[in-house]
């Protein structure tokens, strides 16, 4: 299958930028960069980046100039330096969204439709996700959870302050376990029902308070489908900004074989022999069903196994 | 050295109890469960917990009629099952924590005091660890960060719901990287202002939005002491309810040398030989240096590596 995230890349993890931490607390600095020609800028609408239509495909990186223009919020997020060029997130408001609708150079386009055709830099991805995961946590907390009150942005879009009872507010970043549970050639896949028709992927739910990661994957697993497992094993992380998740992406053996699906969870869980997961990811199988895409970590959990590699 | 905290078993992360999160949205049973002689509580105020003084030594989990007669707050939160009996998390407000100055019979003492006394049953810790994360933010986060209003407790603690909005907000927790990063028969330890006199630990810091694991450990391992990494490995996590991260125990191997501290995050940083490590680890170091506590996965990571198993 061609593809633009080769085998142990999903989406989003290709590093590129530079945080350069040292410069968020450097309001000079950082307005005096955001004049320079070469600072470029992703706008960020809900799940949809603003991107220019252009002969070559959609361009999400903007300049300043450029988001002003199509209605961004003024405020900027300090995502980093690539090639010593700053790179900004920035939001848009409905209003200013709805505006863009009867334009023809530019508009609204959703993230994850544009990561899974490749119709982006790939190298581009991960500072998306940190532009898309910045941008919606200042959208959903602009109030202080300790008192109530209205915060500030501050530390270059990394803090929100509280005037009243000073409490410092960070960007949360949720970790959660997904996991290839297997037992000798088979795999545990489920469906959740918001996935496309066919489709399976692997079980996934978020770490709770005071749990380690393999505690988290035995109890995901044994809630979700009722299968115990043991062996539990750190592949790598990929971060995933709905809206601002840590994928802790592991694989595990089964012990027990009786799946119970927790219907308020799954729509189905089941085996699957290697031979179907082959023909799942090729979409290539008899009955039309379908493994996660290769954006998606699970993708890459799962391959990673039917070559021989887990 | 003598320790209640194994080699790999760091404190907080010996699981014992069912989480049993099906009973979070059945008020009924929950209810039903507070008046049951077998049930359970452990009663957080801010970074200490209460407890009873008895012959054995401090008791941290009490009736829920000995924690309201202590003065306790009556709201409960749902830890799980232990045994089949419920264990709960309670808080306990500054007048009544006050009240308690002047008991003999019981007070609050702070937890992380107890914990590296080996004061309390060591498979008691990750219940505590629980109720102390989960108290702390729902005294941290009574106000919806949407809207500002105020907030109210669902799911037996494990979620608060604005009435406003609609909002649903979920207890935090927050990834953090600490690694050992070696080179050759060296290791690279800091210290933070904060700790106490001579002692020396492995580097640490939250991971951000849109990072890998192992781009934030070689990101704060640059910030912090200027040292490139590379071979990143995952060894396992500990939950650390100060106030609720989930520590990511990963080893590192520096491809440099000179070391360029960050004053703002540490107050020194070194590298130390095998020998040293171990000397500072068993608190016979010559010049009075010392290692991380056995209770802190730094302890753990530092020991495997002198043990020759990393």
């Amino acid at each position: 299958m061609s593809t633009p995230f080769p085998l142990g890349q999903p989406a989003f993890v290709t590093h590129v930028l530079d945080r350069a931490a040292h410069l968020r607390g450097n309001d000079a600095k950082l307005m005096a960069m955001e004049e320079r020609g070469d600072t470029r800028a992703y706008v960020v609408h809900r799940d949809s980046l603003l991107v220019k239509h252009e002969a070559g495909g959609p361009r999400a990186e903007l300049t300043i100039k450029e988001a002003l223009a199509l209605g961004a919020n003024p405020g900027t997020i300090f995502l980093g330096l690539r090639n010593s060029a700053a790179v900004f997130g920035m939001g848009i408001g409905a209003p200013a969204a709805d505006k863009l609708a009867g334009r023809t150079d530019a508009g609204l386009a959703e993230l994850r439709g544009l990561a899974m055709q490749g119709a982006l830099p790939v190298e581009q991805l991960s500072a998306i996700a940190m532009a898309k995961s910045l941008v919606n946590w200042h959208q959903r907390h602009g109030y202080c959870a300790n008192c109530g009150t209205r915060t500030a942005m501050a530390q270059g879009g990394w803090k929100r302050d509280c005037p009243s009872c000073k409490a410092e507010h960070f960007p949360r970043t949720d970790p959660v376990v997904i996991m290839l549970v297997t037992r000798g050639d088979q795999c545990l896949l489920g469906r959740q029902k918001q996935f496309p028709a066919g489709m399976y992927s692997c079980l996934a739910g978020f770490v709770e308070a005071a749990e380690t990661i393999e505690d988290a994957v035995r109890r995901e697993i044994v809630e979700e489908s009722g299968i115990l497992c043991t062996d539990v094993r750190y592949y790598m992380t990929q971060p995933w900004p709905y809206p601002s998740s840590l994928m802790i992406a592991c694989t595990a053996t089964a012990t027990s074989d009786d799946i119970t699906v927790d219907l308020t969870e799954l729509e189905d869980a089941r085996w699957f022999s290697r031979d179907e997961a082959a023909q799942m990811l090729k979409r290539e199988h008899p009955d039309g069903l379908l493994g996660p895409h290769p954006f998606a970590v699970a993708h890459h959990l799962l391959g990673r196994w039917l070559e021989g590699q887990s």
